[in-house]
């Protein structure tokens, strides 16, 4: 299947400037959902994956059928004040604004073998914080997925000591 | 598997006097979650489920596996501004505060079969919303289903003119 033919692309969304990546015709596509979800089975499914990691709130659409996919355990990444129980905390920049991360303190046992999930990688600042947040809680970081990579935005450079995968690239 | 033993209970969570249930614990233990999905599919599999739909962002926890595994699709219903395309919108109150809905207006095709599923039924008046959105794209509400149900919120009354269906029961 040619994923890209299945990403609507939104201009100037969420403001001016922006090549908006649409998942959401991946999702409403059974076809498309099923080959997306697989694909990234497929590349996790010989890393014997304890918990897989995805950041509010897109990163729960693809992370959570690759964690039950895989046998694993799922552990939300969510904006401050979310979550009951006590968390870490970091704080990231996206593409178009900034925000505060938390996770539960009990979400990860030390040793357990994580992947990080979300839809896209654009210049890495969210990842970058979510993978520091695994690692100050003893996991291991085995491999980070998305969905769509933005090249142009080198996000691959910043989490440069992680393998990191993506199924579509894009050059904006 | 009793789930209810899965699910944390946190008192005065967001705030005094709500006994908040939280879901995360099923999640990370990939036994319990796997028990819950396969759950919902066994549910689901003989509805000829077209398009799951969820409302953010727990909805999507488990409502993009279930999709997943039905081989069905997947429309995420957002809070406002956050869908990059024409939306329908739909205003709802929460158990504590309220807030506006969208959901894209070509998500779902006229006669399509539709289960609604989110974490947690309390008052209902947000899956209410979410199913009058549905109709009024054409889609036809097969089944709701719950991971949680707080039975003392009457929430089952307020969409007594759908099949609902949960796994857990609470008095509170």
């Amino acid at each position: 299947m040619n994923l890209k033919e299945k990403i609507r692309i939104i201009e100037d969304f969420p403001k001016e400037g922006i090549s908006f990546k649409d998942v959401t015709t991946i999702l409403k596509d059974s076809e498309a959902l099923n080959f997306t979800i697989n694909s990234m089975i497929e590349e996790l499914k010989d890393e014997k994956i304890d918990i897989v990691v995805g950041p509010e709130a897109r990163g729960f659409l693809f992370g959570v059928p690759v964690a039950y996919g895989l046998g694993a355990g799922f552990v939300p990444v969510r904006k401050k004040g979310k979550l009951p129980c006590e968390t870490v905390a970091g704080a990231y920049d996206l593409e178009y604004g900034n925000d505060i991360l938390e996770m539960h303190k009990d979400a990860i046992k030390p040793g357990q073998r994580v992947a990080i999930i979300d839809d896209l990688l654009a210049t890495g600042g969210t990842i970058e914080t979510v993978a520091k947040m695994v690692e100050s809680l003893g996991g291991e970081v085995i491999s980070i997925n998305f969905v769509i990579e933005l090249t142009d935005l080198k996000g691959r450079e910043k989490i440069k000591d992680y393998k990191v995968q993506s199924l579509v690239e894009y050059n904006i």
